[in-house]
């Protein structure tokens, strides 16, 4: 192997992690050898191995260049914006659209496929989990700096919001490829911005129903697996 | 096989139905075989064949009977309430207390392996869509007396709220198992709640990206991979 500078070290590390994200995508997580991998990468296994000890350390180099991508992207995009209120504007532009992208479900199905493959793999899980802090840690800070602007109410946890935001990005995801056409994205968007606007209902619904409210019992048995 | 009647039949299919929910709870759909069903079931492998075909057919019924339960828990939580109002109130309640169950990570353990499953099964995808219209259907209908009786606004699309609901739950769900400790629920609640009430902010950040407006181009490329 022909010793390489630093930085292109770095680049062959960056070759190999977008040509097995490509792989992973094409045929799933479990159905990708490296072989496969080093075909896409154009590389012999003794150099993958020089990068990549195994198929589990490329997946999770992966994990993390997706979430560390994700960052930049839409770092990126607040960039360009006049201020805080464009930038959270431009951001629900940008989730919406992604949302009626087909090839979203690309990469849902590998998402899917990593979820399950965490349940039995704790250190993937952790790495999953560090790619969720960047984009918590990302979306809090740009909620902390809206309420500063005054975009978002002081009343606002940022955390909170950021999660929310995460757990709803996920579940569209998920309804997408699970529910397919049972799924209607443009009924189900109008239905959040009603809601984000207060307009769902004119009664206090939900108002007691907060964790700083005594719960009401009228729930009966907690178990409910809907 | 000593013959049985008809109602002996659907009693002993239930039996082996939530027997084997109990083993792919415990170890997994792929762990478990048929029998560990048949232990837990105190039932011949014969005699479970005369019941299930295979795994899948088990898997299948479980999907069904889960749905199932779960429209018929809550079906029978809405007949205990007095108006429409007390029936939304008590599935916020039920909802959230269940979001807050240990136990509900199990289950969501168990639907991740079973998602997973349904991306290279499309008889198992095709059961569990029927599942989650049943659900959808519930919920439409629930929508549709809520609108009915003035507790949501006229301009509410029913299925569009409902597949809005399901997503969230399924998001919070996945947000448990995946994120963990780094997931405070009550904090998203929190956050739901405040946006529900549209309280979230006092400007019109969402207002004209709903699916009606034209797009203000601000998201720039669609393909974005939170």
């Amino acid at each position: 192997m022909p010793r390489l500078k630093p930085a292109e070290l770095e680049t062959r590390n960056r070759e190999i992690i977008v040509a097995a994200r490509r792989c992973f995508l094409r045929n799933g997580f479990h159905q990708t050898t490296t072989d496969d991998i080093c075909r896409e990468a154009s590389i012999t296994p003794g150099g993958l191995y020089h990068y990549f000890g195994s198929k589990e350390e490329i997946i999770a180099a992966v994990i993390e260049d997706v979430a560390q991508e994700a960052v930049t992207t839409l770092g990126s995009l607040v960039q360009q914006s006049a201020d805080t209120r464009s930038s959270v504007r431009a951001l629900v532009s940008v989730f919406s659209q992604s949302l009626r992208d087909p090839d979203l479900d690309t990469a849902t199905r590998l998402d899917v496929e990593i979820w399950a493959e965490t349940l039995r793999n704790e250190k993937l899980a952790e790495i999953t989990r560090r790619g969720w802090a960047m984009r918590r840690q990302w979306l809090e800070s740009l909620i902390e700096r809206a309420k500063a602007d005054g975009v978002y109410s002081q009343e606002v946890d940022s955390n909170g919001l950021a999660n929310l935001i995460m757990t709803m990005w996920l579940g569209l995801r998920l309804g997408r490829v699970l529910w397919r056409e049972d799924f209607n994205v443009d009924a189900t968007l109008d239905a959040l911005f009603l809601m984000h606007s207060g307009r769902l209902t004119q009664t206090d619904v939900m108002q007691p129903l907060t964790s700083a409210a005594p719960s009401d019992g009228a729930g009966g048995e907690a178990g409910l697996n809907f």
